[in-house]
């Protein structure tokens, strides 16, 4: 019988257990990452009971002692789960009692197992959002360093994949870098809503500090919520830079070399050196993402408070930082050891890529930039079917076009002066490029203090 | 080379192998689930070069034999992974090696490694499609059981959540069982497009049955998002039954009890009974269509062929053929062992629901539809402002309303007398109930057959 | 020619135009809402130009001059689009040209319509959160309102869909009003992202503030995930608040009768009366995640700066916000005009809900929680197994379980007084009601402020 | 009053209406779409009436003729709505009303509103899906015709985007286009489930053809869903096929060049030429999935039978078909006009790309290919730390490597041998793509008859 078992619930129940829905409903195998915080959460707790006087001093010492002792056997691995232990609860609950008897009953006055959950729960999110953002930084102080050293290496800059107009390669990598101390602002944002503790409803008299709502705060899951859509987007960032990446891998563009250490062969084409490391990245994206879709639709439509639909919270949340961990390590693995070909990357800017300061050299003799646009325009149309560079044109030939073109125009095709240009905080130019990386180092300088 | 120039600026690690790249990169975590199907893949394919004169026969027989070595390791738990056994397949293919030397390296002739992985999975895939057909069907079938048993028991039926019109408790089974037999035959569609094998592409000579295009083959993952599909549509159909369940087994319901066996206790209230199967049920619609969200963006723009990010499609296979096996089998136990409140489902049944019959009977007198329709809600008004049931309604208040009203309006107040005028197919008839019943038998033994 | 139709641009195009794929590629059908912004944003760049001299004091107030007729032709509804016009900004830019002639090509120096559309999109924005925080705290105002009007009701809590525990009706309110207040926070976060400027890039010496890198900025789309996703929360929680009420609004729960306004009747069924608009609350949470998902999946694996996938952002976040202008207003609208049924609510409390009550009892006089946990579990079996009342229970019979029963076990059997015990911030005690009420109004104020 | 406003549910309401509500109700805005459906299914479902003795011959005759005057109305632009047309279905009820008088109202008898609404959305999608499916076979038509006009032109086949094996240009089309085949093979499968008739429940002794449960009909939207997941897949097929078109349009692979029709300019870069088309269709892929995702979250957790919820279903339908519509003709456009760049594609093809090719000669010489496999990656390795193409490596250097290397060597650096050894079904020998060809005509020509 359900209550000889020692089941929770007690002295209620009668009819036997489908063994298919015991494992359907235990969450055990998951849950036991929060064996810390579990104890943690309650010798917290029971320093809240013994407060308001639920508690003697003496069962309080019992009860943190024996809690020592229950961490002391997880941490060492020493920790038996039995068959009843549906989760990592009842399994500490359980064995608290075997080593301090009834007293360990007391534990659990005006707390109900939902208080207890979310509790938990937040607990280890609060811990996971430091170790996600010391490794979100470290991506991010990787980069920057990276586009300090480099600052002088030139390439060219894409719109619809087209080759648009010469850019700095630190201007790439920052482009990437400013995605995500967004997503950095974020995750302070997200762990100030993770760090709220619900306890306190079902506590007559004693106060832990709680959420506005009792009702609220057992069932809203808003933090678990947000932070996989925290994850999803910054892993939307991620995929992009990787996609890029990939891209520079590639024969065709050869601007970049991944090391040996994020690459694999192919079994069965001895010349290939594949991005795998890259292409994970990209794919995690969709994972990540569907958690959170996951969780979404769970929670539509659900009746207010506690329903079981809630337990899906844990597993989306350990995968998540699980995948998470790994990504932003890659990350910056792949990153630290890439290798460059700073003469390939050159070799591809051409002259048309300066159709634009083309059109810039026109206003500034005075054309409306509509105009000179379209002046520029001609230019390439007619050096395409003269089948020479842009720059090939001569003076009388670009004449043709407009009669503000002068000796002058031969400053226009250098593409160090091209990027030099854009000097307007958050552009290409030497200067701007530097700007970027001071914000950049200011916001990891603030983010340490 | 990578392990000298080791990282080149900073970041995390330093040598040729990064182990978190390792672990990130590796599937044996999971695919080790795929040791059957690998190993008979792999003799499928050494009979195929064996015929193709690519292995003679009696290196055919030794990987035949070989292979079945293997097999029995898995079988018996005796297969010892190594470190660099990153996949499924290597690790198979290295035992193989050191089971029966060099000749174990023919046996890759003209296979890549991404045409083993899909073949595989598809092989997996075979077989859980049947197993989760099974499992669908024993559902369906306990469902038509119970619907054979109980067809003369009435409960409201509703629309909106609001009491509609009366109905058997057998047609709201049906009404469910045969959303199910959709996904029945929903299976079966996408088990034929499983059930094609790519082997082929890298095959010069040799035969194997080839999928249209090599190409596709390896890279195409359908059959895996169908799949996931299949599995979100069937979840939101459980979806909604487990809720129509959860409202008949509230107090204010009080339609059905739910068995200890798929009940859970409040750690916090005594008294109450938790229907927490149901809700989980409930809630794996929402994972099971994460993992088919996750996987359509992870494919999401894609290049052609096999790209690294296809990897993650074999987790969101395991994960919901597990999901879907056990919320089947919990379905069953629910149905199965249900009880029904037969007096409580009556007693829901009220004089206002037969204000549609009222209706017809103004139909029948010839009275246009809308007309009829409207008078009967000037009936329903008047009754309300009188403060009594419908049916308390006299003669002479009902012709003030319409004096095609007549003293046998009082065969309209009859619950089962209602039911009975919907004897079109699909109806809630007895005749059309058991026609229902039949339809849904001839499926189940035209499956079985 | 293309280059004769006036295309933008201009002099190379040399194919002729497919309509269909014009059409695809056109946005003005949804774009032309943003033309008031599109107007601003112009204005403040002409202004910016002046500064960094490359615009006269002449021209600047011609293209200021022109603009305001253009939006003057938008307000009135006399503006005519013609058939080049793909575009809001092109329309724009093309009646300008021809109000104020060849000066208008000046507007467009060192701005990329890249640029353009994503800064009308975020001014436009910035709007809309502020007409949507105003809605939202218009509806959390009402609940509070009425939370406060009808504090002394008490109804049952629930848990699983089953009676838990006796509250105040007010206590429900307010679950639901903190969690929008929650929503109201993550607004202002969002808005902040919002409220970046990303010109700047493409303006060789004028400086209008920017954004931190000028690859970033014009094709980061954050700021729009963000928006979308904190749409889909707050319908997630409206979708919650629906169901419930939809329950509370069945037969079987009678305690909220919707307001005729928003309700609707059945064609078919006089007596029906339905709760639509609170089921469209419920079904639109799908929708606008579906926005959600659907820009997410665009973005994923889109490599850096522009590409024209881009422009899926715009019908996205005019639907959303549409939809959750509605639903806010509806959502009041329901709130502010429901009627409650006390007394039904009252008739729902049962003493098998002060079964925890009774635990506590025990622990008051001195058993540890769980033990009184198991003896209360006791009490509501023998009770069933009676079947009486669980107030019921002699005390004779009470001691059977425990001998710490005695005579003033009656003092549990009070509603009013149980709810009276959970006084802890967050819980039911009308104390802790009124303190909720006062943080949700103090916050609000600040709002204001 | 509303009974004075001739809503349809009669003489019941009393309350005013609000018109926020009203608007938020409403679905006349969209599916408007529906009125020659929705005449056609007033047109059958009066014959049945008819034939079941509910309407005279007259009677029917005077409805069917007003029906055919509304139509009239619809296709000339005439009806006019008015503004208590809350949908199709009202709007054209009451417009036959105007024309018929009273016997409109009999059309309704046994027809709920529920009903209604599906049948019209059946006999929709059922045109619909014709119309997709035909222009998807033009798609696929044109595919083939130019897979079969250049089926000699060589190119590299990719995998993770790296180089891999050469392969015909036409093999890397059918890839695609077989995938379109089965989205054809899928769409009739979902037609075949559009296809049913859930009129029936609630017409007493008439029969029009009836699903096997009327409960289910109502409420069911598998064949939503499963329209709206077919688009999704078919969109992320479409995807990939961009993804890859916009990859070798790039300056960098330069293989293809679209349309200047499909293409456009930037309004800031004169030397621009941008893929839209092909981003447009890739991002489209996330839009169609959005809508996907949206309704399944809609339906999720659903009490049974009808809710208004289920009022979601039509703007998804219709906003996916038109996308799905627009993006067929669109790549049909593109693939018909995209030139090819035959002479780039050959020079992308590099001895290290029949590497896999130099590991066949040496199986063929009677090596175990793992080891094969090993001795070419170490030819590869030697040829690069030369700085040679492995071609060059003298047939000294390859003994070194192994003595099965000979003079006959020379023939592996052939490409046209290269592609003829995978003559097996699927590959890229010519045979094999000729067959592909056949294939595919095969199942156009089945899809005709």
């Amino acid at each position: 019988m359900a209550s000889e078992s020692g089941k929770l619930w007690g002295g209620r129940f009668v009819g036997a257990v489908d063994p298919i829905m015991e494992k359907f409903n235990a969450s055990i195998a998951y849950d036991r990452h929060l064996w810390e915080v579990d104890v943690q959460g309650s010798k917290a707790y029971s320093r809240g009971l013994e407060k308001a006087g639920l508690l003697t001093k003496a069962e309080m010492d019992q009860i943190l002692h024996g809690l020592d002792k229950v961490a002391e056997e997880w941490a060492q691995g020493t920790f038996k789960l039995n068959s009843n232990d549906e989760d990592i609860h009842t399994a500490n609950e359980r064995r608290l009692k075997e080593l301090i008897g009834a007293t360990a009953g007391k534990l659990h006055t005006g707390r109900s197992r939902n208080d207890q959950v979310v509790t938990d729960l937040r607990l280890w999110m609060r811990q996971t959002c430091s170790t996600l953002s010391g490794l979100l930084w470290e991506l991010i102080r990787t980069m920057v360093d990276r586009a300090e050293a480099e600052r002088d290496v030139l390439f060219p800059g894409y719109t619809h994949l087209q080759r648009a107009q010469p850019i700095r390669w630190s201007h790439w990598i920052l482009s990437h870098a400013v995605a995500l101390t967004r997503d950095s602002e974020r995750l302070l944002e997200v762990r100030k809503r993770i760090n709220v503790l619900p306890l306190g409803r079902q506590s007559p008299g004693c106060g832990p500090r709680a959420a506005p709502s009792s009702m609220d705060a057992t069932s809203e899951r808003d933090f678990v919520a947000e932070f996989l859509f925290w994850a999803s987007l910054c892993m939307t960032h991620l995929s992009r830079m990787a996609e890029d990446l990939i891209l520079y891998c590639t024969k065709e563009f050869s601007f970049v070399q991944l090391s040996d250490a994020y690459s694999t062969g192919s079994s069965l084409m001895p010349q290939k050196k594949n991005p795998d490391s890259l292409e994970l990245i990209r794919s995690k994206a969709g994972r990540v993402f569907g958690r959170c879709a996951g969780l979404l639709m769970t929670l539509k439509g659900l009746p207010s408070t506690y329903n079981k639909d809630l337990q899906e919270d844990k597993e989306a949340v350990f995968e998540v930082s699980d995948t998470m961990s790994a990504v932003l390590q890659v990350a910056t693995g792949v990153i630290s050891t890439l290798q460059i070909h700073q003469e390939n990357m050159g070799q591809a800017l051409s002259p048309d890529m300066l159709a634009t300061d083309l059109a810039y050299y026109l206003v500034r003799k005075g054309m409306p930039f509509r105009q000179a646009h379209e002046a520029s325009g001609k230019a390439v149309f007619m050096a395409e079917t003269k089948g020479v560079a842009l720059n090939q044109l001569s003076l009388q030939e670009l004449q043709t076009i407009s009669p503000l073109f002068s000796g002058d125009v031969i400053c226009v095709w250098d593409y160090g002066h091209s990027v030099e240009q854009y000097g307007a905080l958050g552009g290409t130019a030497r200067s701007s490029v530097d700007w970027q990386i001071r914000q950049v180092r200011a916001l990891l300088q603030a983010q340490q203090a």
